[in-house]
């Protein structure tokens, strides 16, 4: 298991491999994967993937989600979005299936993807009791776990849990009034369960139990935000909070147990609260990594809100985010297409870049350096192979091809560089 | 003259119609004018237009810039990116052509712009230059004030003119080694300009004579940042700053003649810096409306700078930029399309929105807690209504229609909302 084998001082090959990718030194690694700082979440049963660092410290990661729902179920155009998602750049895959055979679908991405895979095993523990003519709020404590060990003896590398979902932190929401009440699935499955069944939510009740399934096989635990906004109004409220201070708490139990273990994040925050919801974080949860869903900094912009999304999390990257989950231009209207996917990806990526470029970390400003001295150059074929989407610059630029290809169609020969660069050794 | 009017305590016709549209007192828009901190473009020789405030304690407002390039030169194209970018949202346009009939173009969208016109006279004079088989550095000063004149006189709202990069300015791009040196079009004509004649940028030495031809019509000057960084390494360094000093000392002149004046700004800018040249420019130009362009907070992803500028854009109006200028998915590769255009601009209206979300201005707040109150309902309807692109809001939905019309294809029956919504009156 990877914190105890950090504890004892061995080196493994993963951490030998992202130690040398991002350009950090071994013992820093070992001591904050030790310290629940960085984490590296590979399932002992999942193979077949290039292992990836999250955390303090480390280049800021991205997640892609992709899966069915009940309208669209075609597990031919999910793995199409699994590869353009990796082509693409994502660092992680979550399946959230919910419509079609989801077990098949789950194993069909795992075998599929070259990237960690993450999954929120309580979505096919409701669906599967509305398979039976149940409630959703009728599914037993057992099928939760049950499907939860499922999930971890495929080699599911990390899965989100709303384990800090309390009675207590539900409550709150109410009491203190919310516009949108609960906008995460699992968080809604949460509140709906507790509040039919009477009961404390199960996976903060038997949490202990969850920890051994998840040490089993080294599955990292996401910490799921049940409560995070859903809209700018709700942002940052006494719900909010409630249930980060429980999720600080569970993340120390799952370290004291050496469970690698990730906190999720809002969601819908103004630009002014997003540096104190990271600053929040890293201080109620030990800095642990946090990964943030956006955040989405206005509420009014479907259909662009991988832009609004980026926005926040470049944001959220520079104060301290450690893991982006994209959003796509579809996000509040539809399932995703195979091209939203590629969309939602690359404003991820660039939010991504832009948070450790304001971070300073070298190689991100070296790739801007890089871009910036091929244009001084005018030498274009640099310039397309240093940016993020070779194919779409090279597409645009040549849908309009300028008379002189030294410049682009934009400036001509009115080039601002051309026109300095003419004048040789000057100063003034 | 509108600086006057407001000193005289006159509240024009402009004026009631901004306090009223701004939700802001008649007083303060006249202290505000009065004490240069707000502008409103229009020029006196332009009456078609609705007018439009910028500045402290207004809506963020945006600019689209059109026009034709040496390789593109289509009028009806030019002319069908200003009705998009108006209908989309452009607050301003600025036509920046430099191919064909510069004259021409000009009439046309001044004719057919609803919104500010503005424009780069030093452009055409370069051009017109070269047209007489002359260098760009052989222009005369004559030349120059000719175009500015026209410009004037065709009722032109506001002028980008690079006043403040002086000798001094441009010495030290060069003393101190950029690796970009100038990437703004106006500025590389000027350092061109001063090296070739050896002489004094005549826009700083002849302020006096540009000052008279603005006051005349009432053409406000965006004062522009011809050393602004044209890469994230540029950024926020001595030359920059020392145009910015000398902005703020012709700023501070102009508004003594009640000559209405803004500020132009980067550019290229890491997000760790940004704050920082907002809180530069205000207290260095004493207030004074803020112009930024962009700022873009990556060199990286050309094709998507559409979004690296809304994120920059997005934090700079959060720290009290006035005016985004936007930027198009183009950007570094081509002169942009008509669909370019939208993008850019919803982009951009997207940063300027989340701004003024940030600021907690009370008109932007109001609208995402109107569409965050239909997402609660499953007012699909009253969703695409409230979205700031109504049309693709309803063509997306419309393209994976749900079996049930009251969710969406993302989580059909499974929909958070709808989950907790089953409840009545829950309380835990």
């Amino acid at each position: 298991m990877l914190i105890e084998n950090a504890r004892r001082g061995t080196v493994t090959p993963e951490m030998k491999k992202i130690a040398e990718a991002e350009g950090v030194d071994e013992q820093y690694l070992l001591r904050e994967i030790a310290d629940g700082h960085i984490i590296i979440p590979v399932n002992k049963n999942h193979t077949s993937i290039e292992p990836m660092g999250i955390g303090r410290g480390l280049t800021t990661k991205i997640n892609a989600n992709i899966g069915t729902s009940k309208d669209c179920v075609d597990i031919d155009e999910e793995l199409r979005k699994l590869d353009v998602a990796i082509k693409a750049g994502a660092d992680t895959i979550m399946d959230l299936s919910t419509g079609g055979d989801i077990d098949e679908v789950r194993h069909e991405i795992i075998r599929h993807s070259t990237v960690p895979v993450g999954t929120v095993p309580l979505y096919q523990a409701a669906i599967e009791a509305t398979n039976r003519q149940k409630a959703i709020v009728e599914m037993s404590v057992e099928d939760i776990f049950s499907v939860i060990e499922r999930h971890a003896e495929d080699g599911v590398d990390f899965i989100t849990v709303h384990c800090g979902l309390t009675r207590q932190a539900a409550g709150k929401i109410k009491n203190e009034g919310r516009i949108m009440d609960v906008v995460s699935r699992g968080g809604s499955f949460t509140v709906a369960w507790m509040i039919h069944n009477k009961k404390e939510n199960p996976l903060y009740e038997y949490y202990d139990r969850l920890l051994d399934i998840a040490l089993s096989c080294d599955m990292t635990l996401s910490l799921g935000d049940g409560l995070r906004p859903g809209c700018i109004a709700d942002a940052t409220d006494r719900g909010q909070i409630q249930e980060l201070i429980t999720l600080g708490e569970l993340a120390q139990r799952a370290l004291a147990k050496g469970v690698q273990v990730m906190i999720e994040g809002p969601g819908h925050v103004p630009i002014n609260q997003i540096e104190s919801n990271i600053l929040l974080q890293k201080r109620l949860c030990h800095g642990a990594p946090f990964y943030v869903l956006g955040p989405l900094v206005t509420d009014a912009a479907p259909g662009y809100d991988h832009i609004t999304s980026a926005i926040g999390g470049a944001i959220a990257a520079t104060h301290g985010a450690d893991f982006l989950c994209y959003v796509t231009p579809s996000e509040h209207l539809r399932l995703p297409t195979v091209e939203d996917v590629r969309e939602g990806v690359i404003a991820s990526k660039i939010a991504a870049h832009a948070g450790d470029v304001a971070k300073g970390m070298q190689r991100a400003l070296d790739r801007d350096i890089a871009m910036a001295r091929c244009r001084k150059k005018m030498d274009w074929e640099g310039q397309i192979t240093t940016s993020l989407d070779p194919e779409r610059s090279r597409s645009f630029r040549d849908s309009r091809a300028p008379a002189d290809r030294d410049v682009c169609t934009m400036c001509g020969e009115y080039c601002a560089i051309k026109v300095l660069n003419k004048q040789e050794n000057w100063d003034l």
